[in-house]
């Protein structure tokens, strides 16, 4: 395949940008997958060769998460926005109470489904603050089924730099946008989840890592393919899975490993969001950041031109430039530069780059 | 791209054969999607350019297979096992009963999921029969919240020929295995689904065909993601859409306008199924059809090898002769040739012969 492909300077929210070498794999193979004469969207999902693209993806995500073995990994369909309606079918047992902590939409979404399930409260907000902030603290009840976190906000650009302690009740974290950015201590959690379509891959897979004790204790009297166990018993072969979204996961995780990793996956990470956010920061307040600084988010970059007129120039001379998906979210507004794995630092450099310009040219 | 391209005798039950002429276009476009310098997967579900893609799929799925306007098209996940247990959430309302015609396995794992949403019954079975046939009338109750079938066994290889008529009470149909196989009276039903995975494209995506009415009168107090009106409401985007899997089924139905709409599509089945049940009835008992006569599917053709060790040599010589998938389902084994839409004159052909070489070789 050619190397000179045009690419877009892609900061999609999600689903978003892929890396090029997987795209180019993917479509190499596209019509005939390692010889069988079939599309890897044409086996079957029992057959010997799906199999194995689905078990190493399994396994590949085990040991670049370093997701522990009293942890069980599943894939799901629905999106996230299903697991928020799971999670409490599942977990949130006879008697207890769920605790979501909102930093943002999302968490805010969460907790509306988990009330369809049982008593859910809001223990911890950062809403009068605008979802600027992460909290320092979050109260856990004794009676708490789970603590529910957001561990990055898409929509307001923030994320949470450390976990908090829960104690013995379950920390569950939505892991959608920054899900593999950056090594994480999987023991801390009770779950982790996320819909691929940020860091993993396409849309239409989601990921579920779930600590096998909270399977033991879960709900049991459940629709089958709203149980948990369900998909833990099959292999997530219960039904028919996603199956080229499954494959296109698993070449994204094979290039993150030939990346290095999760360490330097992290590091390529920081740097990007440096560039974007100096650019911010040495602006003398032509740009300001919506987050507060000890809780920017290294995949989301949420920032506005101060002058409201000028902002609205930016956005249309950004499109024309080539630069893809900076408006920020629908119901925000302002400007939103998402960062995930896949984004190179070229595109990084070249909005930071282009950042500068406008602002010598408009102010 | 090359026609020369290696290609199996794909008779999958699903994921299944896919039209080699989309699979070579969404090659050709995978990582530059019209001329966007992106791949369609990391196009946001909320752009032009996907929306388009969406709608046009929306819109050619409404006109090739004539869904009249007082029906809503959805796009949903979670596969036709999903749909199991979202019918009766929404449908099976207060104080009335759902009624399940059983013709094979599919039509009792939809029977179990509505029994958590409520009075569930079997009204009519064909299991006594072995599942060899489609009933030739159902018991609709005055009571019955709706009547559900499965228009085609796909375990078993039957299929209704014409849809029982049910007054009133809605007609469900779980068309999985033969939807757009044929042209079909969609003002018969209340409600159509299918997992695409077989007659419309990638597994991940889920097609319900629904009558606005239904819609009025279905219970509300649901999650939001187990809603129909959610999907309904913000035209299958209310949360990310598997995206890839959308635009697979657009260029599917493309295919399906190309071969000259659903009126061609059916002789063709009907051809293909013929060179094959052919093969079986003339044999003179060497083959012997699973599904009686007048219920056979023309989607799935289950048969055996009368003599049962020669059975197991003719799956292992068949699968050395390039044919995939000709291994009954793993719950009754047997042989089964899926011969939907995308699998092509040729391979059926192919297989009719296979069978009559066999024959002669071996009896
Ligand atoms: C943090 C977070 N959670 C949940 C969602 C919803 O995900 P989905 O569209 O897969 O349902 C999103 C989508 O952007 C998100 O960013
Ligand atoms: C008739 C029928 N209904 C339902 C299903 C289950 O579909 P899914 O795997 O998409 O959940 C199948 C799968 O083969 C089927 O053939
Ligand atoms: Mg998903
Ligand atoms: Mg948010
Ligand atoms: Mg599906
Ligand atoms: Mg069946």
């Amino acid at each position: 395949m050619s190397t000179t492909t045009k690419r877009a300077y892609n900061f999609n929210a999600g689903p978003s940008a892929l890396p090029l070498e997987v795209l180019q794999k993917a479509q190499a193979e596209l019509v005939d997958f390692q010889g069988t004469g079939m599309s890897v969207m044409e086996l079957s999902h029992r057959s010997a060769t799906f199999e194995a693209v689905h078990n190493e993806a399994i396994a590949n995500l085990r040991k670049l998460f370093a997701v522990p073995d009293n942890y069980e990994i599943v894939f799901l369909q629905g999106g996230a926005s299903l697991q928020f309606s799971m999670i409490p079918m599942n977990f949130l047992t006879e008697g207890k109470r769920a605790n979501y902590v909102l930093t943002g939409s999302w968490s805010e979404k969460a907790l509306k489904e988990a009330k369809f399930s049982g008593e859910a409260v809001a223990s911890v907000s950062t809403k009068e603050n605008k979802y600027k902030n992460i909290p320092t603290e979050v109260e856990v009840g004794e009676n708490d089924a789970y603590v529910h976190i957001t561990s990055n906000n898409t929509i307001y650009g923030t994320q949470w730099k450390t976990f908090p302690e829960t104690g013995n009740v379950p920390l569950i974290a939505d892991m959608s946008s920054d899900i593999m950015s950056k090594p994480v201590d999987i023991s801390k959690f009770g779950m982790i989840y996320a819909g691929a379509q940020k860091n993993l891959g396409p849309s239409g897979v989601t990921v579920a890592i779930i600590r096998k004790d909270l399977l033991e204790s879960a709900n049991t009297n459940l629709p089958t393919m709203l149980k948990y166990d369900t998909f833990v018993a099959n292999n997530s072969l219960y039904n028919t899975p996603p199956t080229f979204g499954i494959y296109m996961l698993g070449e994204v995780l094979k290039w993150i490993e030939a990346q290095g990793g999760l360490e330097q996956v992290a590091k390529n990470n920081e740097a990007k969001a440096a560039l974007i956010y100096d650019a911010i920061d040495n602006s003398n307040g032509f740009y300001y950041g919506h987050a507060e600084e000890g809780s920017r988010s290294l995949m989301n970059i949420t920032f506005r031109v101060a002058d409201e007129e000028l902002e609205k120039q930016f956005l249309k001379e950004a499109e024309e430039a080539g630069f893809v998906g900076l408006s920020g979210h629908r119901s925000v507004g302002g400007c939103r530069a998402s960062t995930y794995n896949a984004v190179p630092t070229e595109a990084c450099q070249a909005l930071a780059d282009f950042m500068k310009a406008f602002q010598a040219k408009h102010q």
